[in-house]
């Protein structure tokens, strides 16, 4: 089966940054078979073709960070702290979750994600299980991982059982085309080091990526010095858990020493401005890392503190952010963000091999950029326009290992209606709960 | 003429805050005749009536502080200091611009604002008749103002003439329904006191806002100490200059005494956090501001320092700048960010009895956001997805003073294709100019 995308503007992201003006990429089956000039397939007879009139062609783009279920609790809470949010809101209401209901959240999540060019993510959360199902079902690229943590989950129950959950996981998805299993404890904080040092043990043995929180705040670094007089990455050196397979999610908090020890380690980081932003936690020093040559991806986090799955408004805050955190228009360019997004991304999943970039062999992960649309004209460059003026909207098309799943807008792998519907029952659960809490929206309740 | 925008959750954005669940708006010619719940308006015989399908009916947007025709030069260079980005890229450019190409960038600004639910906005450039002439064809409520400075300008020449070209304008459109005249000197540093006190006393003659650039970068606020011994607002102050019709754009570099001033004399300010992120000029004092009282409004401010001129992603983007500057998650809530870009934006203007919010009398603009797509579900509250998941392109309909501008996202004001074809003949002379300079787009040139 033959797919080519042409009449674009081929953004590679390959390691030239090479840019073919008027080109088109061939796929087969699954893999991308070529790239060129659109000429140079005239007459090459795909089964199907796609017309980006113009618009560029790229690869999708790859969430590093989130917790898809967490679309449940958009705007249920916000403008609170951190400790607020969670302990009065978040917390009664996961611990209150069933696995069809993150299904459904899931699903919810994969529909934003596909609509706005995401075409991988990195999850955290419990039932996790469902999420892999909602990722396979949707037909997206997915890293997933139970969230393991030394308090009984409202998903597994006891910690030793999370683990069997997890193992379970490694070997029910093992062969899927789409999904990939990580083992993922939740953060220093809340997991005690011999959780920790067995959540490390698991990930090396299947060679799958370890995934944690590091360093969000300011608090969670106190707790740790105070703990075990190290800062949460040199805690976790000292465990032996700092490896080429870590994801370090957020890395808000770092010393120049945690950034050497992030460094030499190889330890990749999930970067997430937004969030950081709203919940007040603070700036991650991201241009030092890159500089220092840390592999850098973005994520969105949960959109219960975002609220949205959009990489393209996240590009452009990471982009503006560092600007004026550092007072230096210069750090973090768009190049620089398209790169986090795209192939850096997709290096911090240990994925760098099969997608993240265009190039002949990779699996076929491509979407289509519209660029007719008043906030996109004029053209002078395409970086600049996928950073600083694009948004998740403007994607037309998007192609998940060689499959179409979205055109025109329109998802072909979900009934979008039916997900939908489902998603405002269990909010009209959860938001009955919240109010028998005591919280109330501000000015009405609804 | 009656006009029904019925079948939504009416935001009134009034004193009270009152918001409508099924809810309904009456339009009589140009304002707004009753609001209510939709059952209040059965059988009532409407000419027209707009279906909001359970979305937010709300007041349009208010932009603040923008260069429109600056849409002419949207990503032909990013990611450089502010002197670089003026000296080598924007002044080259402009100083070749011709009347007919600020109408054109001006229309192509108009449509993307019209687009993301904006329906009134404050701009300050060259040629400042065709912006007026823009927004009057597009249908748009504005506040337009020549930009005065101490030396010859590509537009009007020398700056007698300059004073002359204002007095022109207020002449020529005093009675327009959408057009309100501003009389509008670049910044202290580049304006001589003479020249701002002229200003200042023809804005009062004709009870019209004067708007300036203050204290936007570091730079800025040095020259003017040095030169003059006094900060940019404590100079504006000894001028007799600072007043409650005087709209104080960026205001980000800003003592305690500063902001003192301000208040005791009712200045306004147009706060333009994407642009100050993306020039690295810093962070405005927008929480303290707002706790001393004093009217701030959001601008995008042009959009070649943005790239766009989506007030949603503003209001999200202020929204979040300031939680994680002050470290405070409760600063700027969705609310407040809401009523900056709504009623405080008509204030910030002098527009406040007539539009900013929606209210029995008041002209009528409107707008209607979509709340169907993945990202605004669910919906526990519509001013947090209105800051944080919205983007412009969830608006449904624009009705401006009364008329329908855009519905179904479709501009009924203008022949958009046309618009952008000769923007595109623009940019393409811009671009080889630009290259002339010696100035390459970094991977590839457009």
């Amino acid at each position: 089966m033959d797919l080519l995308v042409t009449n674009g503007i081929v953004l590679t992201m390959n390691k030239n940054m090479e840019i073919i003006e008027n080109g088109a990429v061939l796929v087969h089956n699954n893999k991308i078979a070529g790239l060129g000039k659109k000429e140079d397939f005239f007459g090459h007879n795909a089964n199907q073709v796609i017309d980006a009139r113009g618009g560029i062609i790229m690869p999708g783009l790859i969430n590093t960070h989130t917790h898809a279920a967490m679309t449940l609790f958009r705007g249920l809470a916000d403008d609170m702290p951190l400790m607020t949010w969670l302990n009065e809101h978040i917390f009664p209401a996961e611990s209150r979750l069933t696995q069809s209901q993150v299904y459904t959240g899931a699903m919810l999540a994969c529909a934003e994600m596909i609509l706005s060019g995401t075409t991988c993510f990195c999850d955290m959360y419990l039932f996790e299980d469902e999420v892999a199902r909602a990722a396979s079902d949707s037909g997206m690229r997915a890293v997933t991982g139970e969230v393991l943590y030394d308090f009984p989950s409202p998903s597994y129950g006891e910690l030793k059982k999370g683990f069997e959950y997890v193992e379970k996981m490694i070997e029910k998805w093992k062969d899927h085309p789409l999904v990939t299993i990580a083992v993922e404890p939740h953060s220093t904080y809340i997991c005690a080091p011999d959780l920790l040092k067995k959540a490390s043990t698991l990930a090396e043995k299947h060679s799958i990526p370890l995934v944690i929180h590091v360093a969000e705040t300011k608090n969670e670094k106190q707790i740790i010095m105070e703990k075990y007089k190290k800062s949460p990455v040199a805690f976790l050196k000292s465990l032996g858990v700092l490896g080429p397979n870590l994801v370090a999610c957020h890395s808000v908090h770092l010393s120049e020493a945690d950034i050497g020890l992030l460094k030499t380690n190889n330890v990749k980081v999930a970067h997430c401005p937004e969030s950081n932003m709203k919940l007040a936690s603070g700036v991650a020093p991201v241009p030092e890392m890159i500089r220092q040559g840390i592999c850098v991806g973005i994520g969105t986090d949960g959109c219960a503190s975002n609220n949205d799955l959009d990489l393209f408004l996240e590009m452009g805050t990471a982009a503006k952010l560092h600007k004026v955190f550092s007072r230096n228009p210069e750090v973090i360019s768009a190049e620089t963000a398209v790169k986090m997004a795209t192939i850096n991304g997709a290096a911090v999943l240990g994925l760098e091999k099969i997608t993240g970039s265009l190039e002949s062999g990779k699996n076929a992960d491509i979407i289509v950029v519209d660029t007719s649309s008043p906030h996109m004209v004029p053209m002078y460059n395409p970086l600049s326009h996928l950073v600083y003026s694009a948004t998740g909207n403007d994607v037309a098309t998007v192609i998940i290992n060689g499959k179409i799943i979205m055109h025109q807008r329109q998802i072909l792998t979900m009934d979008l209606q039916k997900v939908i519907a489902a998603v405002n029952a269990v909010a009209r659960e959860i938001q009955i709960r919240d109010s028998d809490q005591g919280f109330k929206i501000k000015d009405k309740a609804y």
